[in-house]
């Protein structure tokens, strides 16, 4: 029996991680998590029957005993709570599905304990992958991707040597936005930039994704997790997002890995690496798809991409201001505090106001992004169109 | 040192096997062989001086035995010299890329020899299938695909687990007349077949390309080569050829390999597999690819399929019969003396003619070739256009 901990499970990831779970029958879930959402993690706690659940704070962990109070179960919170979770003895995988920089201390954590990592949290590969890569290889254990795109490259890899790679070309599918103009962007809404193509995905990812910001956090993340240089790493668009990334090697070689958008098949992987389960579901069929079509970003119009092989040609703490503001930034995107392409300018501005550190450590990092939310607080609050 | 030898080396595959080694600088050469076309293979023994070469007969051997008076090389001939060249001591692995079923004892005395295979011969598997996977599997030798469908499915299937592999998607380009009625094709000329719209080949496999009997012949291969039921083998036209094949997984992973139509590439990957070497030469662009098609395959007008379909369901020396009446109607096609369509009718008529045999040992498989070359002959003479 699998023994899983699911450091937010409330979530898009989280839930589909369950999902998987709850459908394949040998694997046991022993830790969950959730901020704020401590009814779905009821519901979760009453289904999955876990040793030990964690809230964002004390005031929810104690409503969540009164909740819970007729199980055996033990109910923490804050980053005490996760970091237990990250370490608890039985586990032997924790998946990192919480949003934000908060990830990062538990799966330190986590690989310091031994844990094979299920990394769906962005922030911890983009701002610490420095950290995060050797102490992995030091501890011995698994990053495994949850990301389409990146387990689509891990799929890919799994077999090959890694110095026969030429170059990743991970692919983008250019969002709800693809084909406009800034001018148009000038004016577009949080509910536009919420309707995805092709994937439902939650809404900070989302913007994400319409922003390109995405691409750029996932290139970052590329370059920590296969070990290859940013050059190597090319966007390619593929409007449907049927091929989730592909691999050019050598030889001239392209593998690419395909599938219907879903979520729980990257999930699974990781879940079971290397072994292929059957998962149910819808297949692609390419009789009835009858064609797949590609493009180059137009890195003009979505800054995000270009913006984030600056971040990372910079390097060091540049990355977390990158992400941080980001962050901030759709945020106020989100509750219409700014606009579209403010998103762009508030990176750039709190890109601009700062001096990386090489090599930072953890608490470095999270300094910076607490200095990054004060610059970017203090812009939106200059320039809040409400 | 990796050391090879060549069946077939004047042929197609035999000159780009020959021109990857020219490129490696760590492949030699110890033998060759070419049925008749002496001039090219003394050139080949002057640039890459093997021990032993075989012609297809004693006056070749003696006529070559002239012109390579100067040279210290053996030279041989017939059935005899290609068995010899398959146990060569010296070779660590045959490259079988001779025509036809005459490649079904060497490859058979190459693997009871231990020498891995570099397979282009596809008459070897499609009629001897039964034999040959169990006996490398006895000798431990490993067969090797060179065909570009097989290759790709073989470089997708490295790492993972057979077990795991739910169907095989065989890309196809349709060949030349594709979308073409069956009128259309009653009147058209060998010169227009052999017009293959993406790969540069031999003139037997082009028409093969163009009645679809090569993508016949290439599932039934696939079958032995992967273990998988007929129904687990999917033709999907792809009209570029940028695709090479694909693998559909338990989970609903379809991992494709792709490339630019350079037989070089498969190749390669035989010789030096599991390594992947740099290659040079031109690489898929997406951007400038914008798209790639599928389609399904006109099964009504090009009958390749469901004929080698049906020959792989009867089985045993059905397979010899579908392939040895395709490779006659091929040949009488390109001599003008036959329609396009007749190759249909010509393989049926010898199909409907035969009783099968299961499990047919070597030389049944020759007998029946010789019994479908006789009635094959016989229609032709009687139908014969000229």
């Amino acid at each position: 029996m699998k023994k899983i901990v699911i450091l937010g499970s409330t979530g898009s990831i989280g839930t589909q991680t369950l999902e998987v779970v709850r459908d394949s029958g040998d694997i046991e879930v022993v830790g969950l998590s959730a901020y704020s959402n401590i009814g779905l993690l009821e519901k979760q706690i009453r289904e999955f029957r876990p040793k030990l659940a964690v809230t964002g704070t004390k005031e929810l962990a104690e409503e969540l005993k009164v909740k819970a109070a007729d199980m055996d179960i033990r109910i923490a919170y804050g980053m005490e709570g996760l970091l237990e979770l990250a370490q608890m003895e039985e586990a032997g995988l924790v998946v990192t599905a919480v949003v934000g920089m908060i990830g990062i201390r538990p799966t330190v954590a986590a690989i310091q304990a031994g844990k094979d990592i299920a990394l769906a949290n962005k922030e911890t590969l983009v701002t610490a992958g420095h950290l995060i890569m050797p102490l992995a290889d030091k501890y011995g254990v698994q990053i495994l991707p949850v990301d389409s795109e990146h387990s689509a490259v891990f799929q890919v890899l799994h077999g090959e040597e890694k110095k026969a790679v030429s170059k990743l070309l991970i692919t983008a599918s250019g969002g709800p936005f693809r084909g406009k103009s800034r001018a148009f962007l000038e004016h577009v809404t949080a509910k536009d930039a919420l309707k995805h193509p092709n994937w439902a995905m939650g809404k900070k990812i989302t913007i994400d994704s319409a922003t390109l910001v995405n691409k750029g956090l996932e290139v970052i993340e590329a370059k920590w997790l296969f070990g290859v240089a940013m050059d190597q790493i090319e966007v390619v668009i593929q409007p449907t997002s049927i091929i989730h990334s592909m691999v050019e090697f050598l030889d001239g070689a392209v593998i690419a890995q395909m599938g219907t958008p879903d979520m729980k098949l990257p999930i699974q992987y990781a879940l079971y690496y290397p072994e292929r389960k059957y998962r149910y579901g819808e297949r692609l069929d390419f009789k009835k798809l009858r064609e797949i079509t590609f493009d180059a970003p137009d890195m003009e119009t979505f800054r995000g991409l270009p913006l984030a092989i600056e971040a990372s040609r910079i390097g060091g703490s540049m990355l977390t201001v990158f992400n941080a503001a980001n962050e901030r930034a759709v945020d106020a995107y989100l509750n219409g505090k700014i606009g579209f392409l403010d998103i762009y300018t508030l990176i750039e501005e709190a890109m601009a106001a700062h001096r990386a550190i090489d090599e930072p450590q953890l608490d470095e990092i999270l300094a910076v992004e607490q200095d990054t939310w004060r610059i970017t607080e203090h812009w939106i609050s200059r320039h809040s169109q409400i």
